[in-house]
């Protein structure tokens, strides 16, 4: 069943890869004739913004596919599809992500940050359902250190995602701040994080 | 020979990423200034819908893909020609997908849903031409369980997309429920699938 | 060395990949309000003949290089620059064949279908100079039949795209006819290619 | 940890290819009724220089990245992200080639040589970082020749790109010559390129 494995993380490699290298698409370009280059580029900053943050998000829920995937032995078809889910929401970052850098800083922002917000607090979800099934499946006698350590960390993914997204009504910027800050955990190894968020094993 | 199915998988696995997650492109940004955003983001209910179902035909095409290569043991020609022309069906796909959400709830509704359901039906006679192929050469002699139960799936795939095309002319709505039924029974495996259409073995 | 070969197909999997879906993208989606849908869509033939003969060209070079990669044991500097020169033609593909779906039937056909063959043309060469090396450096002293067989089948290569490319001042459809044909040529294996061609081994 | 390495290139493989194809997407096609074609397309020469060279720029870095990585022989976390840190770079190549493509021989010509060249620039350094890296953890103890002559042809990469970037003020075309002939130099393999730079070993 190894090569069934090889073939969902190739695919899975395919659309992570593709969607964070679509998100430069959505910077535009200055035409010419609209005065002053350096000024129109700077202008842009909230195109910069958004294609950073959403391309450090993609790279590090990359980054925890891989780790979760290496815990795979078997294939089946609610992995399949559970797998599949979590890459619908993946492949919508893009939108968010353009919809935001349009309208940030402007009357739109905060119906924008909600879009964007959402997105990944629904992500989250999607990828807390893939990992209780492999957890179940994959590691459920063994209860192991490392499972609980991972677990421990992805528990907190719907609820910090919850709390960037609630913190839209209150401040945009701070929102997308605190965005940025759980990045930064998720991309730390499973072992430092736990030990950021207190846990004992 | 291995290595030569191998190759086409990869190949068929990046077309696949790729035409599924440009489908997200053609979902549209709404420009600042255009009124308030909240409503204009949900006047795109139609790119919603037909990226969500354009999304989960890939997918479970994919998905499909998979399970027929995994009864694939050596490569020719044909297998290449055969494969290739599926591909073809599914880089197509994001094109109707654009059509059908520009066009959908409007004047033209009806023949870009002509044109969604007629893609989906040219896709899946060439997915039937693929498993025919596959079926009299690598499972020829066997005439295996297994293969029985996936002809029997897959049979009923032109078919029903075609049921799914004439419907359009009755109700675009109805139309596209069917299809999305009809990716839920192909996400099933074999085993389910055959007994929800009744096939004995 | 061989996984290193195995890194080169898989670059070259996804650059074939990508410029084969991208092609999709160049055909435009008539705006709603711009009249009757189905005349809309008919009007658009020369996008779909384009995308057609473009997305036969890239698939059948794939399985070409494919075909070529399965000669090659060891990976050297050279080959990689030649390569990549190859996957530079095939990059390129996505813009002639935009030039050409929205010249062709109008007065820039003639230029648009230049473009398109000479880019070809150039593609045939590039493909030449990668399976001259590759032939010289792996099946060199062997001298074998087979290699002898696809010589003959890629040495026709850029003479008939030529012809394809001169076509074009006396017949745009002519040209692009013979181009289809080629490709058909192209998809079959060396063996019955070398005998449509008449060698004699 | 072989494993690990694997899908760290399959997903850097799919960014890199991705994004050297993306670049074409940033040649516009002029439309219909603008004119003679041929004239048109001759104007677009800005155009098809930023493509050529940053496709020569994404190739070899590729190039690179793949001798990089036939000498790790272990992932880590830190490899992970440094990792991401460079795709970031190379993924946002078509955002600055699109830029200097529309202002090249305009007004704008050396804002947008600027962005283009500074990019390079900060591509290199993410390059040094990711070898830096590689080279204490994998080759620290044996302080072998190869690892010298790569370090030593790294090492002048930034420095290099720095200057490209500081003869933007002098001379725009000059430094755009440059870039070029350092995508050559890295296009050498290390063997040779150490010559060059006059480095005993």
């Amino acid at each position: 069943m190894e090569k069934e494995t090889a073939r969902i993380e190739a695919f899975s490699d395919g659309v992570f890869a593709i969607a964070i290298t679509l998100l430069i698409l959505e910077v535009k370009v200055p035409p010419p004739g609209s005065g002053d280059l350096t000024a129109q580029l700077l202008k842009q900053w909230p195109s910069y913004v958004s294609f950073v943050i959403s391309f450090a998000f993609i790279g590090i829920m990359w980054i925890n596919h891989h780790r979760l995937f290496s815990h795979i032995k078997r294939s089946d078809n609610t992995l399949m599809l559970l797998n599949l889910l979590l890459l619908l929401g993946v492949c919508v970052v893009p939108y968010p992500t353009a919809v935001l850098a349009q309208h940030l800083g402007s009357g739109g922002q905060k119906p924008a940050a909600l879009l964007y917000q959402g997105t990944y607090f629904v992500i989250a979800i999607f990828f807390n359902l893939l990992w209780g099934h492999v957890n179940k499946k994959e590691l459920g006698d063994k209860n192991n250190e490392t499972a609980g350590k991972i677990s421990a960390q992805y528990a907190v993914g719907p609820l910090s995602y919850l709390a960037c997204l609630l913190l839209v009504w209150i401040s945009v910027p701070a929102s997308l701040a605190l965005n940025v800050v759980l990045a930064i955990f998720y991309a730390l190894p499973p072992q430092r994080a736990s030990a950021v968020i207190g846990r004992r094993d």
